[in-house]
């Protein structure tokens, strides 16, 4: 038996001597590739073409070759097809075509198929390419393995070739995978996990194609050449917006059991367009051809990504897919997919470049044109004195600015990178790059194509023939390693999980669509900007709408309740408190204001935040109703809420902002610090009689209320305004209002939303006066009023 | 001798009992119209006009009406000239030519001419006033004085008035004034009190005609009628910009002698179009046909206006204009004139509604093209799908979506309202307002006619037709009263003041202008697009530039100096500052600044809020160098300056801002109350070793620094970190650092500017360290790095 291939070594530094031919060995050098999915579509369109392109780029360059293609098909078939397709291989169209047939020759005499199915053909194979390397000579310098294959067959084929097919000391192993590489999170840790025990990580290069798409490859270097003019523009001050967007006119047809497990974010959004949107965010290396800062960078570029919500995103699915998925699938009439194959995803990264700049990924199937870009535009900061029709394009600061980095198709036919000429001529490397002829007639996005300095590559090349030169270059930047997946992965996730059940938006198909599913946003959140037209929401299944209900005006224990849907009853309840604000500052001078924390007033503040703008902020004092014994910095403290949703946008002052003391003396809530002591002194001497203007309160699922909790008697009745607390859930200790103190307020507003309070609601309302049960039971201000802001969910239940 | 008119009343309550009708006595009432200055220029064009229409309008609805025009003409001279004026007048066009000459005919009848020049003239005309009313048994019920005079004729006339013409008891004053009201905030202060001391301010209606314009006087309205659809757009959310513009065709030529005393901005911005914008972005009031409250939020909106500094405009003047000047005043060959007669100016506006919206003020002699417009553009938050060429305009929101207010002329021609038809369909009074007919080929704004509802009026007014029936009717929200018009001069005055010595760029007026006054906005700064063509510099003499200086950079104090004009020094500083707290937030994931108080930072404060975006705000702890004795909120607080100019602009978490607490349990500095002691608890709870990054320092001119002053020993040596400390000028108490926590700074920063600082750093640049009689000289840090900032006036004096 084969001695193990177990030597490990720092591929990267084998790289970088091996490029620079610093071999202390003088014997000629061998590389051998093994495509495994030999016979497969992606190999006959593409790889084979690849690797051939490989040969003609480093022939004569002291390498030698040799190429296996391999699948599980018999030797005779294998070789049949493999014949076929080697025969039909292309020399690039400047080359002579005696030259062509005379490389190609060589080209197939290196080739041949094999069948590998058994380690013993692992086995064997070794053997023969050890063989072969000694009896020509050679010196071994590395073996590629192209794994072709469905990704359930990598395992197997990981331990085949780590356990019996790595070449011997000295000489690298480079192992490629093609996507998909899991389906979330958690089955990418684990095929991360199951290769990662096979191989080291610089052994795998991971194929995203669109990585090796000529124009997604120049965006960085694009950058780098022309840094000097883009240093100031690159960023939240000067970009207004980044589309990046892949449009297909293609529909799902005959892959719908490989789509409807997939869909689209999966398919495209969570790979290709992520790939793009690290390239154009990151902040730029010192040294771009380095692939550990790029990839260092990327990772950063990551970490900024905000996390998405469900409202980050709108989903479609074009109408003949369910009927698609039954054919192919064999599913009853009554099935329907919730697939999406049209998303529009608004992404917004959280740094000090991009902070506010909308990101905005797209991707369909069956739409009106196939077309694949990113698009810069830049944000219009001038004022032209002349009237618009003295505006000369190439000049005037008031048309639109934009870099489109143009990946193909559409109406121009071929990749490109077009620059508006009012903002820059670009720098391109002219061995490769091109200016684009006229095309009279022609304008793209908005523009004319003669605004533009448009550039295009002077030999049009396939994205594997790139890779696969890549692979063999050691460009691991051109790769998904191990970690950016998972970066990706933990991105995407929480947004998938969130969409499993929503029902996307139908659309026709094509041009059909007319504006059916442009799509707008507003304080972060994604919609269709038209209304859902009735003859295409899917029957009985859809649910009511807001309109359908009235808001209802009832009682709940005896006190005035308000009912709606969420938006609505936010609405309502925001108006409401800036009503109370407006009088008490007319009356008395200021409000005082205290708020509860949790999830349901983070509404509350968004909308007091962008839809107030006459709230008397800056007579407002804000106080809290209680608080976790965490940091105020730390994310669950009720505080760092209320500062990050709604006292980052408005203008209270510093001095009215009444954080609960918890954290004193670097201890948390420690009795002999007397943080509630404190808290009580403070409102004391600020608040009238203690009398707060408005408290918002919520009501837990077992009845609690502020953080006075059942079974615990801090805080329910006695003399102390502000009491120390223990919750039954992490982190246990709080500090909170006192129910006394609560009630001596002139308005108390309780909120309750959502189908986790319907039970506890229902419970509430047949209850007496028991706080020490349900806490809740015990808000009745002395003389002040209460209200009940519930919403369907929690009420109707 | 006639008894004098100095009875007084309400007229506002006076406009609603007259216009109700409810009069007691029942006798025919009459109104007296003085036109002062009949023969002008003005009256002739305009005022006789507006006085017929205001005829056409009331006759026959229950008052009488005699028409008075005077001057200082000769009475036969003028006579003829109001005979020829009155033949020319024109009744509106609907009206049949049989009517309209019987009522021409009526109030030729009802007018007269007189000369009205010495004091016995003014007792001469309300006697002759009296005898007529009584004569035809009628009862006096108001005067209306319109004095279209040059402001100089102002206060004499208005003693006259006031002392010999006011009408009997019972009857209204309304004396009307043509701008312009002064030629700075003190000049208009002056003419204010003048006038003061002889009308109530009900009694003045100071016209700006813009107010009088059709469309200009829709807005409100306009604004009303359509909240529905406006609320939600009308506020920074979705605004992307906002333009008024007034450009103009002709140039000064004729009128340099007026011209050049005011310039653009005193002609057109502080007047036109600063009503213009106020109407724009005042909150709408509850009633807008509430003139009360139309004029208070008139003001409110003032009151929010960010402060204009030298780079929130850029100044033109066209290529002619001087050697206009120059003959028409006979100036000698070498005068130049720095007469604005074209700027733009960017306004800010500081509430929730319009931070960050560029509000762009434009207007221009010897432009391309005569027009005036409000444009309010909406942000592009769409995204749309299909190919730009399917995108249909009414429809598609990636189109342009805006709201003109179409003043006049350009190239529509006629006042009109344009909403974008993606955006939504107005509401107009359809009495008065049109649609306006097709005009194919027409573009505005970047859209096609057809893309806009677009209203014109049905019939086009005159604005002082309109104003005149606006006096009539007490509407007096269609003036400007003198709390706007200072509030206006507060607003323009600095800026004017500030840009007294700029040289404009050169224009040649027209088309020709071409990109050369186009101008665009970065970071609250305005600057020309265009750098400035050689030919265009003007000769010798213009003004040094602080770029014409080297910035010095020397030593002061064997520490190094930084100095420069104030601008550049406090860029300077801002910048250092900025690259302290990136260094320290890399490297420690934080950075400690503690600021003093005064004058001096507030510009470095402001640079900070709006020039340094990338400033890492999240992560810098603000801590005060010393305090005042008095609340937080006094205006004297240092920390009400910190929060005013720069908290309220940038987002600093609520826990990393530390003020100190001079004020606790209700009293100030009390020494049992052991504020400072907190202060340095604090400090060393969170500041490693007690070393703040930074610390900046002002000098005072008896050389103290922070709240440490000569004489007084507390707080220069020993281990307190913070002391209290007694300052020569109230309030006395102080809170400060001490110099020795001071000196273990990592970095101190010390600012002094203006010339009163100069003795005093001339003083200390000479003597040793002696902090008793000096305290700054006592400013070492141990280990850290002292750099003085000082601008040209305090350091070369």
């Amino acid at each position: 038996m084969k001695r193990p291939c177990v030597w490990k070594m720092l591929m990267a530094a084998m790289c970088v001597a091996l490029l620079s031919g610093l071999q202390a060995q003088d014997l000629p050098r061998q590389v051998s590739i093994i495509l495994l999915g030999a016979t497969g579509d992606l190999a006959r369109k593409y790889l084979w073409q690849g690797l051939f392109h490989l040969y003609l780029e480093e022939v004569g360059k002291g390498h030698h070759f040799r190429f296996h293609g391999t699948a599980l098909t018999s030797t005779e078939q294998g070789q049949e097809v493999i014949a076929k397709v080697l025969e039909s291989l292309s020399c690039p169209g400047d080359m002579a075509s005696g030259h062509c047939a005379e490389l190609k020759a060589q080209f197939q005499q290196l080739s041949e198929y094999r069948q590998l199915k058994t380690p013993e053909d692992y086995v064997a194979l070794s053997k023969d390419i050890e063989a072969q390397v000694e009896h020509e000579g050679l010196r071994e310098t590395g073996r590629i393995f192209y794994l072709s294959v469905p990704p359930f067959a990598y395992v197997d084929i990981a331990r085949n070739i780590n356990s019996s097919c790595r070449p011997g000391p000295g000489a690298w192993l480079r192992v490629v995978l093609e996507k998909p590489f899991g389906h979330d999170l958690h089955s990418a840790q684990q095929l991360a996990t199951e290769l990662g025990s096979f191989f080291q990580e610089e052994e795998m290069y991971r194929v995203d194609h669109y990585l090796g798409k000529q124009v997604v490859a120049q965006i960085l270097p694009f950058r780098d050449q022309n840094r000097a003019a883009l240093d100031g523009l690159w960023n939240r001050h000067h970009v207004e917006r980044v589309e990046i967007v892949m449009k297909e006119t293609l529909d799902a047809e005959g892959r719908t059991s490989f789509y409807e497990e997939y869909g689209v974010i999966r398919d495209v959004l969570q790979n290709h367009l992520t790939e793009v949107l690290t390239l154009v965010a990151m902040e730029l290396p010192v040294n771009v051809s380095s692939p550990e800062s790029v990839l260092q960078h990327k990772l950063q570029a990551f970490q900024a990504l905000r996390s998405l919500q469900r409202h980050s995103a709108v989903l479609g699915q074009y109408q003949a897919y369910s009927g698609q998925v039954r054919r192919e699938l064999q599913k009853p009439d009554s099935f329907h997919s919730l697939t999406p194959t049209f998303a529009g995803i608004l992404v917004h990264i959280d740094n000090l470049r991009w902070e506010g700049v909308p990101f905005i990924l797209m991707s369909g199937k069956a739409l009106d044109e196939r077309v694949s870009y990113v698009r810069i535009l830049f944000k219009n900061q001038a004022f032209c004195v002349q009237s618009e029709k003295h505006w000369v394009a190439a000049q005037s600061h008031c048309l639109p600015r934009q870099i489109i980095f143009y990946i193909g198709h559409g109406e121009l036919g071929s990749p490109a990178v077009l620059v508006s000429r009012n903002l820059f001529q670009p720098a391109l490397p002219s061995a490769s790059w091109k200016e684009v002829e006229g095309r009279p007639g022609l304008h793209l996005f908005g523009l004319p194509l003669s605004d533009y300095y448009a550039y295009s590559p002077v030999r049009e090349q396939d994205a594997y023939s790139l890779l696969i030169s890549h692979i063999f270059h050691c460009r691991k930047d051109s790769f998904v390693t191990t970690e950016n997946l998972l970066a990706s992965w933990v991105f995407w996730t929480p947004l998938l999980d969130s969409l499993a059940h929503e029902v996307p938006r139908f659309y026709p198909g094509g041009a059909e669509n007319g504006q059916l599913l442009d799509f707008e946003f507003s304080g972060g959140h994604l919609s269709f900007s038209q209304p859902l037209p009735e003859q295409l929401v899917p029957g009985p299944d859809s649910a009511p709408l807001p309109s359908d209900f009235q808001v209802l005006r009832a009682k709940y224990r005896e006190s005035p309740l308000i009912s709606a849907w969420p938006e609505e009853l936010i609405a309502r309840l925001a108006g409401d408190i800036e009503a109370a604000a407006v009088r008490a500052v007319r009356r008395f001078g200021k409000f005082h204001l205290a708020l509860s924390g949790g999830s349901s007033p983070v509404a509350l503040f968004q909308q007091l935040a962008t839809g107030h703008y006459s709230f008397p902020w800056a007579h407002t004092h804000l106080w809290l109703v209680d608080e976790r014994c965490v940091p105020l910095w730390d994310p669950e403290s009720n505080f760092q809420g209320l500062q990050t949703h709604l006292l980052q946008h408005v203008r209270v002052p510093h001095y009215n902002v009444h954080p609960m003391p918890v954290h004193r003396r670097q201890r948390l809530c420690a009795e002999e610090d007397q943080g509630a002591q404190a808290y009580a002194e403070e409102i004391s001497a600020l608040v009238t009689n203690g009398s707060f203007d408005l408290v918002l309160l919520g009501m837990g699922t077992d009845g609690h209320t502020a953080s006075l909790f059942p079974q615990s008697p801090a805080g329910l009745d006695g003399e102390q305004l502000v009491v120390l607390t223990t919750s039954p859930s992490s982190p246990h200790r709080r500090m909170s209002l006192s129910l006394p103190l609560i009630n001596r307020a002139r308005k108390v507003a309780v909120l309750v939303m959502g189908r986790m309070k319907r039970e506890i609601a229902m419970l509430v309302s047949r209850v007496g006066r028991d706080p020490k049960k349900w806490p809740i039971s015990g808000v009745l201000p002395d003389s002040g009023q209460l209200v009940w802001y519930m919403d369907y969910d929690a009420f109707l239940g």
